[in-house]
């Protein structure tokens, strides 16, 4: 086995969400983590390679040196695949450079700010032939793969309605605490247009196309900022119509009290009927018209084989969401080393581009006092 | 105790919903069924009385039949109050006149078929004074009067965000096994404007303002005939705002695969939330931003005194839907006897015109595919 | 329908189990409560029989005046069934009484105080020919008849291992806040040789016998008064091995705090496995080798026979402990009418003799500090 | 940052429980695996080697070669640590041999294959002052570490009933199919005196004694072949008293069929109690005699110090069995690094001869139909 060698652009010290990359490699065991630029600031950029055990002479200063130094390296030596997990606005940017100087990528969701540069990543990515990976970690999930494998063989029948919602509650303390200011997710600056939707909302309608395998054709919104001082949508609910005639409801909160990273889906279709939620990842509920409820869980025979691969312990042991984290990293590395892939074992470009388009179109729906748009 | 002299219109030999309101009433022991018409086949009426055990001068021919007979009787003999368990069509008219002839009512959801005949039987209840209970039986269960006093008391705060469901999937093999035509409630003669809304999304409607003591102001809504062939929205979902600055939504379908009676509401304020569901009734869920989520059961100390009056046995026994049916049935005694009552015991003729107004805007707003309406 | 004409020792005002026996017989719609001893305070059994509107002459003084006045009733007026709902000590001089004068039985358990007094009893049962059913209440649960059907039709194959387990906590606060003697459970002369096992324990037990058809052969038990002053064992666990070589456990508790009233039971056979929990009693879980766990409800095509008449409402519609009593109390009813019963429709004399035998052997087979006792 | 050096005792191609030890120790981040035996079969263990990008000259043929070679290196070369994962019958003789030699250990259980063996490594490590690790995985769940600092606190009171139970079912097909050849946890000499019991009830026994902080002083027990030509126990239930006075009962099975790896732990106390079921393990219920039941999850600041270093990602991203192995590896090099450490971030060598000595008396006292024995 020879292991990527894997840069990181962002996730210094104290970034969460590097953490949980880098751990989720680290499962894997098919990445090895050399060299990136860990911060803005080159001394604690260091300060991290240090701690990492990073050798400093791939520690870079900016992007620009990065490039510079690995392209000057030997190409058995050279970092192939970079992680971009540093703040939304610097994904575009730094993706297309990375991109055009030949770098495979593991990036952080939202891929860009607008769709715009959504559609240019998918352009450069078509061209390059490079892997892009978009981590909407939800589909790393075994329970999810399960669903888009039995849609997919019809076990479903024809979808009728879905409904998913993603709801958090993190942000109502906040909101009513006065210290909206300090959240840089209700800046629309950093944020973009949007702070549920863009946030949260997106994985719920990527949840929905990864698993139905249809593509949402129209949304009508209604956003809420729930409080007067805040600027962006911290609530909201989208109707949606697909292609193949399904229609459903996406409802996404970060003022739902109490709740904590509720993202559940249920699909009905003519023939049966399926039911996840991310906090109980490992249970997958079954429904039809004449049989009882089933629940079904990792690792048993009866699973698909997609769900098979994307859990690796004995039926009872459960998974969590850094396994998810590392099938997504699984996924790109079999592409990167050229291996033969199952559709869905990564998010793309493609996904990207797709969600950029939901954000604006909600937000332009609900600003429209709730207008069909298509997508 | 004096039980109360009941009859009934429909009912009969075979009936469903006439035997759960007779369930419901034996059980607070404060009502004898003495008479009624049973069947508009008077031989069939017949049978049945003499199958209940009701004297057959008092099983009448014709609704005209019965209240000449009663009111020929002293007073002190005569039927009390009415239970209406007809179909549809014949609530209203059969409502008016047993008002006018001064009959406390219980009649069966839906009040009536238009938004006016609603209008005009609430004008008679306010101008007669006579007690008449629309048996939204969801509404006699413990915990959701529980939710109804929490709001009341400002336990949640202010109303943030309102989501109710309520999913059935039983004609789903119907109207794939072409068995359309078999089902009066998908014909647009005997079950009005709306399938879906009309016969539950109505219950999940009243559910919200029961709870909330909000009232809905706008709707918006997309429904689903799902199978060509159907006259009438098997499915469909509805944004909603309200009073006081809440948003939400009410998802509702007849063909939701495997879906038994998923009626439930989950309400998020400020300071708490709350879930709720009715096929586990004994249960209530508590959110909150900073403590373990609480689970409460009825027939405990810290139920409000609303709840603890709704159930009889001690904790983890656990009571149904008749009990539910027989809380209702409850209230209106104590109504119709001039005892005092809790705010809620039981559904009003108000609650049948909002639920009027409910199906024919919801309906209206989606035959213009998705127009605010106020309500 | 002819109703059977009831009769009730005990139960007056104030009486919990004789309301619940009332509401359960009310539900049937197979009994009228006519007549009765309600309280040994004569007035007080008189002032219980105006409120429920039972005319005073039926209202006796005593046992004896009951019996005398009923049998010199014509036997279409006479009462034809009587349920005893009095303190335990006088289950067994009552019911004998009652039996020799002709009358069919409704007991609320434990059936006597001794092995000896419940032999007498199964004796005279035998020999009359007259209806006798125990309300071990927990056999009227659709899903609990479910699994004895299942069981029987060799669905589960051998079983393998019991586990059954009853845990209250009420009796926790009384225990540690000084209250032990206001509870007349925890008093021998009242409650007998055990509070735990003699109250709750034994439900377990029978419920181990009705759904599994098999007979516990042997007990070791390892009993705990907890708190020094008490009596009675307030906690136990029990361990059981049956005919046909299956073993279990029987855990009690009554100071399991915060426990409601969690009957519950896990039955494992070498082709399938069942679970089963009283407080959510509309739910059964199915296990097996290869398949996803199954969860049966009520009023499902695919339930047994016996568990589709035991639930009368649609599916998702959920029925609770006072339908389970009705269920009993219409099994009972068939007997008594000499109509054709399903085996199990009611607990009988011969689940009461086998309990009294469970208790009084646990009791002393703790008492030698675990020895094997054969039952 | 300075990751310890690690060697691996077996683990090789194929080997499930070596791989989920480098899974655990890769997501610590505080480890490098840089040699070992993997096989015996030493080309194949060098096959390994090559595949996991370790270098062949840290791959020994032996044991003596591996503490001979990494002897012979600079300490600060040196392989600190070593993690055994061999076959059960090797863990003792090796890890004697390597605690001899210097090495801090990570061990799978069981730690040896008899009491004696276990007292022998106690011993060792006490004189050496190693660190020993022993892999009781479930101790490194959030909310396992949550109970035990509950109950170190007095938040349950005097503990007055525990309930634990791990129940599996993997074997009831192989039982009944014929296979029971074929598992060498069927074979005494592979597995020692027990298989359930050796096997999975002993987990059950740790986390009752690392919760509750109570030691088990005295057992007796109901094992069960179930099949008769198995020579081990398949199923049994252990009475158990405790120091405190609290008693309890302990149920395994790999026979329960449809179980996948089902440990759960109920704890009363006087104050309040707690629910933890390992296939959920990221749900804590606590009851209490007067509030509703409260579900603790991690992440929060209501958790305990503990718990909350347990568990990295927020609320509501689950984190699963790996994390848990994770857990307690980091304890373990806290430990070997010197640092401070709480109480119960690895389980000891104490744990291990505590188990075995479980292990070999409950297997006593069900030879002898079930005597108590003192533990």
């Amino acid at each position: 086995m020879q292991r990527i060698k894997l840069g990181m652009m962002g996730g210094g010290i104290g970034a969460f969400i590097g953490d949980a990359h880098r751990r989720g490699a680290r499962i894997t065991n098919k990445y090895d983590l050399i060299g990136g630029v860990f911060d803005v600031d080159y001394e604690r950029s260091k300060e991290f390679a240090k701690y990492e055990g990073i050798s400093l002479d791939r520690c870079y200063a900016t992007l620009e040196d990065f490039i510079k130094g690995e392209l000057a390296l030997p190409k058995e030596e050279r970092i192939e695949a970079v992680s971009i997990v540093t703040p939304n606005n610097l994904h575009y940017p730094m993706a297309k450079m990375l991109l055009e100087n030949g770098f495979h990528l593991i990036c952080e969701k939202p891929m860009t700010m607008t769709v715009e540069e959504a559609e240019d990543l998918e352009k450069i990515v078509n061209e390059t032939g490079l892997t892009f990976a978009l981590l909407h970690t939800y589909t790393g999930y075994p329970m999810v793969r399960q669903i888009r494998e039995m849609v997919n063989k019809g076990e479903l029948g024809d979808i009728q309605r879905i409904d998913a919602k993603y709801y958090q509650g993190w942000i109502n303390p906040i909101a009513h605490g006065g210290k909206i200011s300090e959240v840089w997710r209700l800046n629309p600056k950093a944020a973009g247009v949007s702070s549920c939707m863009g946030d949260i909302g997106v994985h719920a309608f990527n949840l929905i196309e990864y698993t139905t395998g249809l593509e949402v054709t129209e949304v009508l919104a209604d956003l809420s900022k729930v409080v007067s001082e805040v600027e962006l949508d911290l609530d909201g609910t989208v109707l949606i119509r697909t292609n193949g005639n399904a229609k459903g409801v996406l409802r996404s909160s970060q003022m739902a009290i109490g709740e904590e990273n509720n993202l559940s889906i249920a699909i009905y279709g003519s023939k049966a009927g399926v039911k996840w939620s991310q906090e109980n990842p490992n249970y997958l509920k079954i429904l039809s018209d004449d049989k009882p409820v089933q629940t079904m869980k990792p690792a048993h025979p009866y699973n698909s084989n997609f769900a098979a691969i994307s859990h690796t312990m004995p039926p009872g042991h459960p998974e969590g969401i850094y396994e998810a984290i590392a099938n997504i990293y699984s996924g790109a590395a079999k592409q990167i080393k050229g291996e033969e892939i199952i559709s869905g074992e990564y998010p793309t470009v493609v996904d990207g581009v797709r969600g950029m388009k939901f954000i604006h179109n909600v937000v332009k729906s609900s600003s429209q006092n709730g207008e069909w748009i298509k997508l």
